[in-house]
């Protein structure tokens, strides 16, 4: 077989079973061997930035990586702004990019470009596959990379001539590493200073914000009177109705400095310490009060949830746990009237059915979804690791495409949505149980609100249009349609309510297009 | 002032007068900014690779950079596939890149990436500004650095407290270089070959595809018997009806192979020696046939024409470039009938108006362009340099922004198109006299060719799934006027004709998908 065919018979046998493509001419023989190996499906994304968007959200609800196929290093680049989303979310995640034939790299040919540079940016494991003979050990070796605990970013780049050239083999899967047991110093460390009587946190990120280690949080913070906060985008947050529930440290630097103010403990389980998500002149890099201690329970790679219960044990959480308080199942009435950013999350709280995957590029007209969907039957929320907009939609399709039987609501703002709108017509072709919700303001209202932060000036026509999305107006629903998706526009909260109960109620992929106030 | 307006300030004062934006809170007091010095016109582009190719598109048709602000490295990342292309290109282009303030990147923020890594993969020319006292100097050597001939990249990264520090100055612009005058001995040995009487063959690119160049370079070919050619991929190429034509050299290695066979000399004018686009299965890198002797007459940034117009002399080409053919002004009649893509490009043909620029990234549908267009009113035709799809919509976009009162034809391939679209907003929002013609095949046709040619097995439903642009159709009219481009589609040869007329009569942007046989 060639190398082709070995990488991809290897990866099908390493349970990496889907690969979100958008190939050229480099990777034909990757492409034919896909139809030697039926275990793997692959789906065509129209841009490369839905492809590796889509293996994020992908390995954020398996836990395994899915793999992408890029062209060169274009192809690369285009897909590394939500593999650093991806990064910053740790997900198990595969790249493979094609690169030309080995021999060929000295002509410098129009496409040749510099892919090490771009993958080093992203990956944690890079390889450039040497040779046929290697395509299979290579591949096995990517996987386990990516699966790495917490998970990381393998970049495989995979030379033409290597792909077409024969002799190869597959490669036994190689066992993947468990995430490392928490030394009972640390847990020793944290229990001591919640036993300090002074003011603590625990911050929970990664695997901390899965149900288990929820409980397991829960039960310590009842026992010691420690307060729990959730890092600021979770990677993936289990939630609802019957889950403790855990707010989320704020996005602005001064609101998280006033949840956290008093704070002389904060101890780290699975999240890393928090910062400010940008500079300002005259505001702090970071939240944390002057003289708070820092204590690291887990990292990221860590067994956070077996930490979570160690201490739990360790604080006689017992008792605690099994009083522990958990999310009423309380939601939202639909709300009459105007739309507005607020009624929005009541209508989205009162029917976000159970078991849905929300994908949350909402910025800033969601802040009223975490109390809007907190009593909500139980929910995944996934949020914008990196900051790198563009997410949400790709997101959704790989959610969509690893849990089949799940509802996936992508909640997206206007400006973000532009970025990777072609994600609808992957949507469509797959025929994905999508419904995305287009929050459109018609601005980029977080711009308008940091552009004041900053102290600029703010009163010139130049810098306004800058951030304003209006002159065209953009009409989502025939974006939507034009890609093969059902689409319609909400002007009023029941008319929203009505077309969102029709939409989750119906298979297939949906978009409702929220006309909110300008900026609101 | 700040360093923001320092930099601003300074780049009007270069004559850098166009930024194409697409800015997040790092950005904020370069935005601000922007309102404090009129001359320098703020462009909002909804993704930053529409910026990218924009800026490109406007340095081929100035020969001066404009300006693109990026949102630290994810959105440098966006924008790079089409920074490779203008780097392909040589086009002078100044990359403006915000990142977080100095002090703020210890602690690694979700936006925090490697942006030196990345804009080193595609600049000449890099640097982090580290105070606001240099940042008018930094702008003028940014931009001195960008117009080093024959232009490249330069990419200037702007921490936000570097915008937002008061103390700044605007610098004074740096004189630009001039292209190198060719050393006699150059000229000489290309005389010398051309006098052999082996066969010989002038390969053009650069500026040595502009009108006073082709003229010097088709007396040489009168006055030796070389045939001229052109690079595969021009930046810009002066053609139409007055004009000497100049074939291009073929994308295929095979084709180009026959163009070149038998060929004892090349004499490279501006472009580089050729190579194939990709490596085959046992095929050769290079079209060169044995035993070919390379020149380099003029490097891409030498004085190419002043080269040729020596060379000219040299060879006593004074009387032939009197005679020297030039094309005739014949034009295919409007055909009857069925829209392929040999009728649409007759179409094309018969209808381009005078003073054209023409964006080809049409791709497979494109092959029977050249011959449709050859004796059509003088135009300029802009390539897809380096092969990294998702270009002609920006390049177009940047076109129209720099040559206000020259009609633009954007002649696009539906895949390629998918991957930038959102351009199109700001052909309306500007309301640019761009019409896009989108080549609608339902295919990456390109690959389907590609893949028989790599001699990869075809038989595969996967392997053509993941080529195919069908299940859904892309409806390019819903996506325009999504967008607020008028748009139409075309069925048959007269239709596209009435509907093209008409477009390019009335001003503003249009859109006219073209319904080709699948494939075809």
């Amino acid at each position: 077989m060639n190398g082709a065919q070995a990488v991809a018979r290897t990866l099908a046998d390493c349970g990496v079973t889907t690969c979100f493509a958008n190939p050229g001419t480099s990777e034909m023989h990757f492409v034919a061997a896909l139809d030697t190996v039926p275990q793997l499906r692959g789906v065509l994304c129209l841009f490369e930035g839905v492809a590796t968007g889509a293996a994020d959200g992908y390995g954020r609800m398996t836990g395994r990586p899915a793999a992408t196929l890029l062209h060169l290093g274009p192809g690369l680049a285009n897909g590394l702004a939500n593999l650093h989303n991806a990064r910053r979310a740790r997900t198990p995640l595969l790249a493979i990019v094609g690169d030309h034939a080995h021999y060929h790299k000295r002509f410098d040919a129009p496409l040749e470009s510099d892919i090490d540079a771009l993958a080093g940016s992203v990956s944690g494991w890079v390889r450039r596959c040497a040779r046929s003979a290697d395509a299979g050990s290579d591949t096995a070796e990517a996987v386990a990379a990516a699966l790495r605990p917490p998970g990381q970013i393998a970049t495989l780049i995979l030379p033409a001539d290597v792909t077409w050239t024969d002799g190869a083999t597959p490669a036994v899967p190689i066992a993947a590493r468990s995430p490392s047991p928490v030394p009972d110093e640390a847990t020793s460390a944290a229990a001591a200073a919640l036993r300090s009587g002074e003011p603590a946190v625990i911050l929970l990120g990664g695997t901390g914000l899965r149900r288990t280690a929820l409980d397991a949080a829960s039960g310590v913070a009842q026992a010691t009177g420690a307060r729990l906060l959730a890092e600021t985008f979770p990677a993936r947050h289990e939630r609802g109705a019957g889950i403790p529930p855990v707010d989320r440290l704020a996005y602005l630097v001064e609101m998280a400095a006033s949840q956290l103010a008093g704070t002389r403990h904060l101890i780290l389980a699975g999240a890393t310490a928090p910062v400010s998500f940008f500079a300002y002149p005259d505001k702090p890099s970071t939240p944390l009060p002057a003289g708070c201690q820092v204590h690291v329970l887990a990292e990221p790679g860590d067994d956070v949830p077996g930490a979570l219960a160690a201490l739990a044990d360790l604080v006689g959480a017992g008792d605690a746990q099994r009083t522990q308080p958990s999310a009423p199942p309380l939601r939202p009435e639909v709300p009459d009237g105007e739309l507005t950013a607020q009624t929005a999350a009541s209508v989205i709280g009162a029917l976000l059915p159970d078991n849905a995957i929300v994908c949350d590029e909402a910025n800033t007209s969601g802040i009223w979804l975490p109390a809007a969907t907190a009593g909500a039957p139980p929910h995944d929320w996934l949020s914008l690791t990196g900051g790198a907009i563009g997410q949400g939609l790709p997101l959704a399709t790989g959610a969509a495409i690893a849990c089949p039987n799940r509802p996936v609501l992508a909640l997206e703002s206007d400006g973000s949505a532009m970025y990777t709108a072609s994600a609808l017509w992957t949507h469509a072709r797959e025929q994905l149980d999508i419904t995305t919700v287009i929050f459109s303001n018609r601005a980029y209202a977080i711009l308008t609100m940091e552009l004041e932060r900053t102290g600029a000036p703010t009163t010139g026509t130049t810098a306004r249009g800058l951030l304003d999305l209006s002159r065209p107006d953009i009409d989502f629903t025939a974006l939507a349609a034009g890609m093969g998706v059902p689409a319609s526009r909400s002007a009023t909260a029941p008319e929203f309510a009505a077309q969102l109960r029709r939409a989750l109620a119906e298979p297939g992929p949906h978009l409702i297009e929220v006309a909110l106030p300008p900026r609101g």
